[in-house]
């Protein structure tokens, strides 16, 4: 028998992650520890998609590769999506964060003029060149570790030029740098300084001005909202998403991260497709949300930069059936790249396994950005992104901690890091 | 006026951290936020040592190099010096950290005969060339994320023949790769399961025979003791550690850290060199090691991955005038080799400031293992170890996270890591 000739074989995983099974609904409640291992697995590639995965000998018996890869004692699973970042602005705030360790809050913070609003300053005076330049470093280092695909939001703009251009600059890096930015609309991120008295206003903008134009130019697929006292009230969320969906952006949410506000009743009521932090949210909210299928996205990271006392209930929903995926939610006040610090996070400080974390940074965090259809699993027909990890097995992501444990990455069936 | 040649210059940082001033003494209080910056700031380093530091202007004035590095926009300090780490075992605990999600304690899983029993038995039937092998792995890690000395423990040998196999692992690890491994005889770490009823008998064993053997040999500068309800009483300890003493041996011990032992007060009593981990230390103890200059190393790795509620009051010891020193506890079940990690931990679980944090993994460092004459400043006459980091200033440390920063590292004036 003739093998068949692809264009990349990995072989011989102490562990191929397949993740296989979950993507037409996410994995829920014990579906989450079931990563679909294969020991002593092999992977077939070809055209940028994967052809097959199975026990290295079978599949070595079907294929033959122009390429190949031996991931012998090594752990081989989908790159990391990230399903929360806010990529682009300009600037730093590594002030803000010692005036954090001294005490102050965020909200503290935002009401000196500092927080977001510095950033939207130097985000407003950044050309969109410099801008590129500034995510493409931020990419690099995130393809670096792992992740492949990620969700990017507007949001330092806020004015419709400046928006427009943080949308453009998503899609320009989708263009020109491997990894696969999904672009979502947060010009509800803050209240600008010159709408301080004027919220409305300026919510009317955003609905009357700014979706449309994102809409008509489709810069966006999702519209996002920092729902949150003292930032955007219920109503005006509400309204916001609503007519983002008229529009055909999805609803997404920032919820209950300070606050209990109900932010989970109303991603419900929206049916959004995710909520994210979700620190507050009541038991009826979370009941709310599995029922109408509403991912969550929990942020570790912010939590922890923030040094809140609280992290969002992971287990509890995990027990009622939320669908929990996990990202770094990098923006200017949590710096972090890197998803593996988001699971060994989360192991510690929300009590999920290293299993169930995996699943959250890839299949699940594809289905909170409705990609689970091409990436977050290793099966035929999807994107060959897929990770190395220089580990005998997933137990490691988690257990070590601090070091980036990533060896190779192949985004669409290229060799695009090679630390090795 | 002829330049003197020098054999390397870095040049033009945009900070010089130097941390001058607390060779003699460690930095206590306010004067641990006085990193001795030099804005654009240049060192100049000959056969190994720093020559001179200074003002770029002024030392490319005065001197020249064979070699030179140009740290434009970047931040170059002294290399970390990692005062607490399990560097020789065999095998890994990943099952266990499964374990402690799901609820165990410490205790609970050392009880079964799990948590550091279990390294024991792996690092009793690993060979010498084993154990060397896994160090460099582990050492070259720490090298690439800018620790450039490490103490290093022996504590899973618990047999005369095994404590002494580790501690000449440590010896040939000096030789053989270029960090600087500082040795810690740590008999007294556990209870080894044959001595399960009767710990005085294994009491008896360290002080009659590893004590002697271990400082007849020159295998170790310190003695250490895990003193903890149920593992090294209070009197166990002293016994020990005098015993260690009148050998030469410096005393250290594990003080305070899953419960309130007056382990504080012991190190004071002893005149310890440093108390580690301290989360439980009384007030009352604290003053005592202040008045008796004890040094304390603070392992916030260790909390974290223990998953335990608590950290050490850093600031009570700070306000207190204790010399605060941060640690990785690199071990089985603290798998963290980087010290960048540890600063965005002292920060944010600890409240320390990333000047606060930077001086503890430095110069206080360097104290807490009795090096401050050679290394943990740029001080003209000390060991050429100095980092250069992708950062425009030293707030960044702690503020970014969870990638590595470390862009160059010299060790005594060679260039060893270089991630450009």
């Amino acid at each position: 028998m003739t093998k068949k000739k692809v264009d990349l074989l990995i072989t011989n995983a102490s562990e191929l992650i397949t993740l296989q099974g979950w993507s037409q609904k996410p994995a829920l409640a014990v579906q989450m520890r079931d990563l679909g291992i294969i020991r002593k697995g092999s992977i077939a590639i070809h055209n940028g998609k994967i052809v097959a995965t199975g026990k290295a000998s079978e599949i070595e018996r079907t294929f033959s590769g122009k390429e190949s890869i031996d991931a012998t004692g090594e752990v081989v699973m989908p790159g990391f999506v990230d399903p929360h970042t806010h990529l682009v602005f300009a600037g730093f705030r590594e002030d803000e964060f010692e005036m954090r360790i001294k005490g102050l809050s965020y909200m503290e913070i935002l009401q000196r003029g500092g927080g977001i609003l510095k950033s939207v300053q130097e985000t407003r005076k950044a050309s969109e060149e410099q801008l590129v330049e500034n995510c493409k470093k931020t990419l690099d280092i995130m393809l670096e570790h792992g992740t492949t695909t990620v969700e990017a939001k507007s949001g330092y703009g806020l004015t419709l030029k400046d928006e427009m251009k943080c949308l453009r600059v998503i899609q320009r890096l989708n263009k020109e740098h491997p990894v696969t930015v999904v672009p979502t609309f947060l010009g509800a991120h803050a209240i600008p300084a010159e709408y301080e008295r004027n919220a409305d206003e300026y919510v009317k903008l955003i609905i009357d001005e700014m979706i449309p134009a994102v809409a008509d130019q489709k810069l966006a697929e999702f519209c996002d909202v920092f729902c949150e006292k003292e930032v955007f009230n219920k109503d005006q969320t509400k309204q916001i998403l609503l007519h983002g969906k008229t529009h055909g952006l999805k609803p997404k949410l920032h919820a209950d991260e300070m606050t209990a506000f109900k932010g989970a009743e109303l991603a419900a009521e929206v049916e959004a497709v995710s909520a994210e932090h979700l620190l507050f949210a009541s038991i009826a909210g979370l009941k709310a949300m599995a029922k109408k299928h509403v991912n969550a996205v929990l942020l570790p990271a912010a939590a922890f930069s923030l040094m809140l006392s609280r992290y969002a209930n992971a287990r509890k929903m995990i027990e009622i059936g939320i669908a929990v995926a996990l990202g770094t939610d990098f923006n200017p006040s949590c710096w972090v790249e890197n998803q593996q610090t988001i699971i060994a996070l989360a192991c510690r400080q929300m009590k999920m396994t290293p299993a169930e974390a995996i699943t959250a940074v890839t299949i699940n965090a594809a289905h909170a950005i409705k990609r689970a259809h091409e990436i977050g699993s290793l099966e035929p027909g999807k994107k060959a992104d897929v990770i190395i990890l220089n580990i005998p097995n997933h137990k490691f992501l988690g257990y070590r901690f601090g070091t980036n444990l990533v060896n190779k990455v192949i985004k669409e069936g290229k060799l695009v890091v090679d630390r090795e």
